[in-house]
């Protein structure tokens, strides 16, 4: 792959906003941020990709709107459905495509929207969703799969929620950095079998945004280039009962893709830190098999054994992850801000030492239907 | 830029759909039939973009299921909002990105939906929502605005109605081919002045789909290939009352773009065909100065002299347009695919002589927010 660059970034705190705040402010704070960031300006920007995320706030088809505030007059300007590492793809295509920078912004404020009846629609109207399948009740059938399948238990994925939320800590956009313990999660409220409030990510508003650049165009950056080695966004099956809900199949097509790409063989060996997309605390061992980090099933003993905390070999979601705040189409392109930051050496006390090469993830659909995977490494 | 090209394209006939008929099938019709016009199985598709028409049916969040229809298991899937010119737009930028096959599929079903309602929500929330503005009323707004600049006439917009109308006839996947007279728009109901019944697109459902290839992969195509010289993607401002109206400043910036592109410096001289987006009749005229065919205002002239009839010196939306058949968020991949069979010759009775350079257009947003212009060449 030739040699393309995230060369700045931005985010919000992540936080519940107030209602009515309309989300334009936001998209401009990080407009102009990730330029600052760049050391760019208006006019090094050829392109801006947006992310749709229409009528999460119950009334607003957002593009239109979003387009102009993040500057795209005169930009070839495109909205990509999806999470904002989908849109980050599209980002990258761009620069590949033989333009020389791209800015990708998206912004949530899914405070303001009803996500039962909104994720309720993501399903076929004449199947599922007369079963009233949201995002929440969709996933505890997966975590059910998951843990039934392979002996996974509440515990193991307790310690995710414990460990992403102590990491939050160290991180001044997220939403929840808390101090908990498994107990705490065990006796939360049931929300949805095997699901507990402290299993779930929050309602979380904020924007993000990050500019893409071909090489020459890198250079003149002021942060040191974090280069783009792989991507890949795949898709699985539609209804939720042609999939094998406990084998996260569209994951494996994706990193292997972006492995091949990365020329990387040995992930376990070869990533230093991962930012993986877990809305729920089940998804960060389900995930990590997918990717390839473990033999499938063994998600659970691999977070027992301490392997993804902070100081362990491989230091899963050390932002708190979107367990810690969930900008809903945001928090994909939170999780390539994060590992930009960790390639920088810029990640302040959540900082990797010595990270060469990060994993970061998005997802978008029930139970991960699309994921996208990014290989980001240090030169 | 480097060689890519469109090697399979397909369409359903466009026409008003029973109601609860779901759209699954029209997009696997179309992303069958485009991969037999190339010759193509699914094992040499790489990339898969769907165009977003979320709640278009008053109900859906699509992308999920048309993803999947679509045959985009394993493969790089994305789905991109606005019309299908601007799928499409991604769709180019994935093979020059370094991919071999992009395929593009969009659908319509905007016959369920109720349209004034879902392009309110295109409006801002504060300030134009509450105006009770919509794709018609915001675009009589402009009519009015275009016709007075430039002392366009209502009759000149008419002609555009007639031409497109009776071109309609040699279309089989047109929804309105009709004989009929200047008088007969002028005489038909008035629905938003000055904007009559036949000054206005119908609602149409149906399908589309094209297939992009790189160099090599075009080669191994059936059909010979149709060459993609230049496209851009450019956005004006989001108030309406930030824009004058009858200066399309987005689409001048995208076809400049996309001349530079194709090394075009003659548009008048060197494009034979052009299939544009006209929803409303005055947009003919309004779309043919932006794209710099003629000066500011002569538009009407322009219509008046016959330059844009099936035998004028450049014909205009051969297939009968946009008025003839308007399946929302399809229509513009519909004119690409027009463009793609006239360079090949196969247009049949709409066939333009000889043309060996075309311009295909769309647009997103009130008024034509968001513009884009592709150039393809027969080599």
């Amino acid at each position: 792959m030739e040699k393309i660059a995230i060369v700045g970034v931005a985010q919000t705190k992540y936080e519940r906003r107030k209602k009515g705040e309309i989300f334009y402010d936001m998209v401009y704070e990080v407009t102009t941020k990730a330029m600052e960031d760049a050391g760019y300006t208006l006019d090094d920007i050829d392109n801006v990709i947006t992310v749709s995320n229409d009528f999460w706030d119950g009334r607003t088809i957002s593009c239109m709107a979003v387009q102009e505030v993040a500057g795209a007059h005169d930009k070839n300007v495109s909205t990509v459905e999806g999470d904002g590492a989908f849109g980050a793809f599209y980002g990258a295509m761009r620069v590949l495509g033989g333009f020389k920078t791209t800015l990708v912004v998206t912004h949530s404020k899914g405070s303001e929207g009803d996500s039962k009846v909104i994720t309720n629609a993501m399903f076929d109207p004449v199947y599922h969703r007369a079963l009233g399948l949201d995002a929440i009740s969709s996933s505890a059938l997966q975590a059910q799969a998951y843990m039934e399948k392979y002996g996974i238990t509440e515990e193991q994925c307790a310690m995710v929620s414990v460990k992403n939320h102590g990491n939050a800590k160290n991180n001044p956009c997220a939403q929840l950095p808390m101090n908990i313990t498994v107990e705490d999660v065990m006796r939360s409220r049931k929300i949805a079998d095997p699901l507990k409030l402290l299993d779930c990510s929050p309602v979380s508003d904020g924007a993000a945004a990050i500019i893409i650049a071909d090489k020459d165009s890198a250079k003149k950056a002021r942060n040191t280039p974090v280069w783009i080695k792989g991507i890949a966004h795949c898709s699985d099956a539609y209804f939720l009962g042609d999939r094998d809900l406990a084998d996260p199949r569209a994951l494996k097509d994706a990193a292997a893709r972006a492995y091949a790409m990365a020329g990387i063989t040995r992930p376990r060996d070869e990533i230093d830190v991962v930012e993986l997309y877990d809305a729920f605390s089940y998804m960060e061992p389900l995930w990590l098999e997918g990717m390839g980090f473990c033999n499938q099933g063994d998600g659970g003993r691999m977070i027992e054994k301490g392997i993804s905390v902070k100081g362990g070999s491989l230091p899963v979601n050390p932002s708190g992850g979107v367990l810690s705040a969930h900008p809903v189409l945001t928090a994909g392109l939170a999780r390539i801000i994060e590992s930009t930051l960790q390639l920088r050496g810029e990640a302040d006390e959540r900082q990797v030492p010595g990270a060469r090469t990060a994993l970061a993830h998005g997802i978008n659909g029930p139970c991960g239907q699309s994921h996208c995977v990014w290989i980001l490494g240090r030169e």
